[in-house]
C-alpha cells in the first residue's frame, strides 16, 4: 500500500507540512543560506526574513515580536521556560506549581529540579482532566515563584480555564507559563487576553516544519538562557538559528491566523462524526476528556478488555496511523500519567487510542476508520482472556 | 547585483547546502513527515531513515552509531557536553580544563559554571594559537574531571595536537571532549585515533542543513541530559527529532567521507593562492595562525591601521561576503578573545578579516578578491588617521 493512501490520524504527534509553507522555506536552503549573524548580504537577507517570521509568529498569539524567542522544539521551549525563569527568580523563592497532566517536557525537568532543591506541587485534575483554578490558588505559598499549567492536554484534549488560572497568578504576583504546543495555531490564542507571562508553542503541530518552536516571554519577565554561547536571540538562546525552519514557522502562523476558524469548524465536524460513530458502533468504550471543551481534532477513547498497542498495530496494517498517547513516550510502553491522573483504571488506560485529526483529513477517512475499527475491536476482544 | 554572482567566502559561519543533500531531505518534509517516535508506518519510515543517518554520521568520525546523540546545533552539542558530563561526574571533582581560544559555546557555559561553583582553568595559547599539551598536563589537579579543547579554531584556523592532549587526559584518567565543529567533514577525524571521549560536530559546516548537529559520546561515558522530556535519543536528548535536517546531516557525512581528500586539496590550493596574493600585493599585513597547520579554507589576516568592519562593508559592496571573526558574536563588535589570546595588538585585532573558503569557491573568485581587496585597503588606509 502506498503511504499516500494511508490515513494519518496522528496530527497531535506532528503534522504534514503545508505546501505553501514548504515553498516559503525552500529558497532559504539553497539560495539564501547565509548565517543571520553575518555582516554581509547573505546574512542580511537571512536575518531580515528571520525577523519577518518573528513578527508573524508574535502576531498569531497577540504578542510583540521582541517577546518571541526561537528554539529548536517544543521541548526546548518548555525546558527553557522552567529552568530559565526559575533560576532568574530563585532569590524570591523555590516553589513551583504545575499539574499532574503536563507533557513530559514539563514533568521531567520538574523532577530534576526537585533533586536540586526546588519544591514542586503538582495540582491534580478531575475525571475530565480539568484543573480547578481554586486548587492552584490554595497551593500558592510565600515561596511560589512560578506556575506552569498547560493550555490544552495533548493526549485527552481537555482545554483548561487557563485565563482563570492566570488571573489567580497575577493577583498573587506570580509568573505564569503555559505549554501551548497543542493549542497555538489550532485554537485562538491571545497571550494578553489569557494573561500568561510565558507561552511555549511549536511549528510542527500547525503544519509547519520540525526544528522550530518559540517561547513567548512577556516584556519585563527575566529569564536565564538554557543554551549559552553567541548573542543570537538577544543573548537568550545561543546557536545558529535554523533559518528555513523558522521561516516555515512564520508562514505556518500567518496561514493559521487566516484559516484557523474554518479549519476548527471543519475538523470539529470530523471529530464529532468519528466520536459518535465509535460510540454508536462499539460497546464498552469511554470517551476521555470533556465532550466539547476539547481540542478540535482530539478523539481519545478507551476500549475495555484490550490493549491500545494491539489496536494501533492492526490499524496500521489497515493503513490507519494513530497513537496510544504522547508519541514522545510511546516506545516506553507505560501507562500514561495523564490517564492515571483522570482516574482511569490501569486496564482502561492500557486500552486507549488517540485519533488526532487535522486539516488534511476528510470525511471519507473518518468513514474508513469507522468501517475498519469495529471488526478490529471485535477480533481483539475475542482473543482477550478478560472478555467473556 | 544578483546574490548568485556574489562571492561567498564565509564558509566558517555556514555553508551552502549541497544539492544532493537537499534532494535526500526533501521527501521527509512532504511525504515521510511522521514523528520517529510514533508506532505506525509514518513513524517507522522516519525512524528507520533517522537510524540510517546515525550510522553515516558515526562512520564519518569512526564511531559506533550508538555513540551518536543528535542535537539542534553545534552550540547545543557543546553545552550538552560540558553541563552533561560535568554534572554526571560531579562527585569525582569540580575542576574543568579548557583553553583561552574556545568558541563562545564553550567559553560562556564555563563562565556560568564558574558562578555555580565549578573551578575552571583556561590554558593560554602561543602566538600561532597552539595549546602546549604540557600546559594541559600541568593544569591537572586531583579534582579535574573534564578537559575540553577544540580541535581547530574557527577564527584563525589553527589545528591543535589534540591527540597528544587526549593522551595526557587518558593517562590521568580524565574525560576529554573536543569541539570539532570546524573540523568534522572538513579534515579527516577519527575519534578513536585521536582518543577523545566526546566530540561535537555539526551539519551546517559541511554543506548540510542548519538544525542538525551531534555529540559523539564514547560508550561508557556518562552524561546528564540537557533537554528533559520524552525518551528520544535513548533518553539523553528529549524533543522531536528534526528528521529532515538529521537526514541531511547523514548525507553530508556520507559525501564528506568520500570527497573530503579531493576537497581538501582543492580548497587548500585556493587558500594558499589567496594568502600569497594578499601577502604579495598588500603591505603591513599579518597572517594569523600557523602557515600550514591550519584549516584548509582559512585565510585570517590582519591589516594594519584600519577596521575589519570597514573592510567587510566595502567587500560586501563589491559582492564579497567575508567575516571579521566568529559570526556568533559578529554583532557584538568586540575584539575577538581569540586574537587577544594570540597576543595580537588590539588595533591589529580590530583590523582582521576572515575569508573562509569552501568546495563551491573557485580560482576565479580568489582572483576577483585579489583584484578588489588591495584598492579597498588602500582607500581605507588613506582615510585612517593612524596611517601616514
Amino acid at each position: 500500500m502506498e503511504l499516500n493512501n494511508k490515513i494519518f490520524f496522528d496530527n497531535a504527534s506532528t503534522t504534514r507540512i503545508d505546501d505553501r509553507i514548504y515553498t516559503e522555506m525552500e529558497p532559504y536552503f539553497k539560495i539564501h543560506y547565509g548565517n543571520p549573524s553575518s555582516l554581509h548580504e547573505f546574512g542580511e537577507i537571512a536575518s531580515a526574513k528571520l525577523e519577518e517570521s518573528r513578527e508573524k509568529v508574535a502576531e498569531l498569539i497577540g504578542a510583540n515580536e521582541e517577546e518571541i524567542y526561537f528554539t529548536s522544539c517544543g521541548t526546548e521551549s518548555n525546558n527553557f521556560a522552567l529552568w530559565g525563569i526559575a533560576r532568574a527568580y530563585k532569590d524570591k523563592g523555590n516553589h513551583i506549581i504545575s499539574s499532574a497532566i503536563e507533557h513530559h517536557s514539563i514533568i521531567n525537568p520538574l523532577k530534576e529540579m526537585q533533586k536540586e532543591g526546588w519544591n514542586v506541587t503538582l495540582i491534580p485534575v478531575d475525571e475530565q482532566g480539568f484543573i480547578n483554578p481554586e486548587d492552584v490558588k490554595k497551593a500558592i505559598i510565600k515561596e511560589t515563584i512560578l506556575i506552569s499549567i498547560m493550555h490544552a492536554n495533548n493526549e485527552i484534549g481537555t482545554i483548561q480555564r487557563i485565563n482563570e488560572i492566570a488571573k489567580i497568578a497575577k493577583e498573587a504576583g506570580i509568573i505564569i507559563h503555559s505549554d501551548g504546543i497543542a493549542t497555538a495555531g489550532i485554537i485562538p490564542v491571545n497571550v494578553n487576553e489569557i494573561g500568561v507571562d510565558a507561552y511555549s508553542f511549536s511549528a510542527q503541530q500547525m503544519y509547519g516544519p520540525k526544528g522550530a518552536a518559540a517561547l513567548y516571554l512577556k516584556k519585563g519577565i527575566k529569564i536565564r538562557p538554557l543554551l549559552l554561547g553567541g548573542i543570537q536571540e538577544r543573548g537568550r538562546r545561543a546557536g545558529t538559528e535554523n533559518v528555513p525552519a523558522i521561516i516555515g514557522f512564520g508562514k505556518a502562523c500567518e496561514i493559521a491566523k487566516i484559516e484557523m476558524m474554518d479549519n476548527m469548524k471543519f475538523i470539529t465536524g470530523l471529530r464529532n462524526n468519528l466520536i459518535s460513530g465509535i460510540m454508536k458502533n462499539i460497546t464498552k468504550v469511554k470517551l476521555n476528556g470533556h465532550p466539547t471543551i476539547r481540542l478540535p481534532g482530539n478523539v481519545h477513547i478507551s476500549y475495555e478488555y484490550i490493549e491500545g498497542e494491539s489496536i494501533l498495530l492492526m490499524l496500521n496494517l489497515r493503513g490507519v496511523a494513530a497513537a496510544s498517547g504522547s508519541s514522545c513516550t510511546s516506545q516506553a510502553l507505560k501507562s500514561s500519567h495523564v490517564l492515571l491522573a483522570i482516574n482511569l483504571s490501569p486496564t482502561m488506560a492500557q486500552g486507549s487510542v488517540l485519533f488526532s485529526l487535522g486539516k488534511y483529513n476528510t470525511q471519507q477517512e473518518v468513514d474508513k476508520v469507522l468501517e475498519v475499527l469495529p471488526p478490529i475491536i471485535d477480533r481483539l476482544r475475542k482473543m482477550s482472556p478478560l472478555y467473556k
